[in-house]
């Protein structure tokens, strides 16, 4: 039986989380429900779109991510069942899978139209329990996707910051601070990796780091430092304390490799 | 096998809310244990009281709510074992269940009062922990209700606004703030439903809004709004913001609704 | 089959702790997974070593608790395997353990050393995903702890302030703040237990109390009180708000119990 994770913008300790466990313990009394995040910003779908794109591929093949970051709750956006890789998803069609979907193309894409899924009557503002949360669960239980809806040619896509290699450097940008306040950036590991560690130059909002470091630990307090994190990703970090703070960084803000 | 749900003020990330899930696991290793929220403001009954009428029915029929919102803990309230329509309820007898009872008289209360089933010795200041705790693992397991205590004849009832009708419209008053900071209100959809939603206006804290909009999603930000929320109460709104915020209203704040 | 626990300083929806549980849940679908606290202060080993002290020993025998505060991942500090009274841990060996250690000699510690159950890669700054996460999962399924790595003689061992006795009357000290803002000391009820409880004065920075409580409930809002908390240690509160911010005290400050 397939796992069913949960990523929203709630906010942790909200009620509306319980009440979509709820309604998927109401389908499927055996499942097993997994927290990814309800911690994502209000309304951010891009944020979500990165953890999903980091986390999701973690879970084991099969698993139900459900996502719901939806400002557009009871508009006509679509909600979209779509595998991607291993894993599957439910959310509704407004950018939040298309990291994902942009690393990997969907094997299938299904705007969901099949209301004997859903919970009846559905509200108008949370379809996450009363669209979402139904589907996942029956989904749980072995329902074949091709049930719910039909297929549709591809997902809605955000524009991302693209990494651009000149004779400047690798030139990329932050993606997010996680909690420690590591700044998070879109050069992969891969991007560096035919350069010696100790070589590269990271240059950041008026900041200089020579060299990367294999990790925080081998570092005096304050540091700052740029290693490849857990998500095989660039990261700027400072020892002990937040980059994020430290620097005054945000999402989307530069970020330059120099290159040897 | 029923699952158990756990309400609290401990705080998110409380080490008190582990301690209540590992005793309920050493007496049920196979238990299914849900967080509805454990976000409660500190001793705030009435906002447990209003999560758990949202939260509770959404679960299957015959799950084990555990609340703990517990400022008497110690002294001579007693802790109450509940049936309310399909649910099931161990807390304190203080008056977390009685929007609950009110909506729906309770089938069967009983107070607790076999220590046998609870664990040993009972801590003065910790009664989720010592006696919650393993009596709703030991439901959980098919122990049957009326071996826990002798029945009693009610719960004990708090104070709330009423809503009233005349002709000036419907007086109700604002309940909660929720992590959007959208306002509930205890102004139901069905009080609205004869009414053409684009005729009723809404009045609170010095504001009035003309009609009653059917989704966030189709208006712009920053606008006011509103509209019948996921709870089916009347709810005021910023598109993307806080109406909480923007109004500065609190618990208890009136709202009128003018009828056509 | 025994549950894992997780304990880690990442913050109440970090997508980290969530990749640890995809891990998990990919080598052992059917893990139980409870989670203690992701809100440990940022490297405050100290602060989670006691929340191990007090909430491990509530789980069921053999619980398999895997604690991620580690600020040396990736230097040469060890990982171990150690069981202890009846629970079973996977940690840093930074002194996460040390309190629960001294309490109780571990019956037997390992230090990791096998890769062939940790993930592959291992990143140089995630070891709660690549390794612990994996050997928990490997444990919970039934693999032996001897497989895991070879004995050590001892786990590293803080620091810790000691309780000490002189005609002046115990004296102690606070260990944390819990989330009520209640200071718990390191006075344990057996200390007390032969004086009456009317009879202690509790002094604590400039404060001085009269009697121990039984109970919060008991006093009227805004009172100082001490009492024994839920984990059989003194505590300082105030009735229904924060003895932390009230004192301004912090871990470290000392605690005086005058004897009668």
């Amino acid at each position: 039986m397939n796992a069913i994770t949960l990523t929203t913008d709630f906010g942790t300790g909200s009620p509306y989380v319980a009440a979509m466990k709820g309604v998927i313990l109401s389908i499927n009394p055996a499942a097993t429900i997994v927290d990814i995040t309800h911690d994502v910003p209000p309304q951010d779908v891009r944020y979500a779109a990165i953890v999903l794109e980091d986390v999701a591929e973690r879970f084991p093949e099969g698993t139900i991510h459900v996502a719901v970051v939806d400002p557009g709750v009871g508009t006509d956006r679509g909600i979209v069942y779509a595998r991607i890789g291993r894993q599957q998803f439910v959310a509704p069609d407004n950018g939040l899978l298309s990291r994902l979907a942009h690393r990997s193309a969907p094997e299938s894409v299904l705007r969901l139209s099949r209301p004997e899924y859903w919970l009846q009557p559905v509200s108008a503002t949370f379809h996450g329990r009363d669209v979402m949360a139904p589907v996942a669960a029956r989904l749980s239980l072995g329902l074949a996707p091709k049930h719910l809806g039909l297929p549709q040619s591809g997902l809605v896509m955000l524009r991302w910051p693209t990494v651009r290699v000149d004779e400047g450097g690798i030139h990329g940008s932050i993606l997010a601070a996680d909690s420690f306040g590591n700044l998070v950036t879109d050069i992969t590991a891969g991007m560096l990796a035919k350069y010696p560690r100790e070589k590269l130059r990271v240059r950041c909002l008026q900041q200089t780091i020579e060299g990367l470091s294999t990790t925080y630990g081998n570092h005096s307090p304050s540091t700052l430092a740029a290693l490849i994190g857990s998500s095989d990703r660039l990261e700027i970090a400072v020892v002990g304390g937040s980059a994020a703070k430290a620097l005054g960084a945000k999402p989307g803000d530069d970020v330059l490799v120099e290159l040897p």
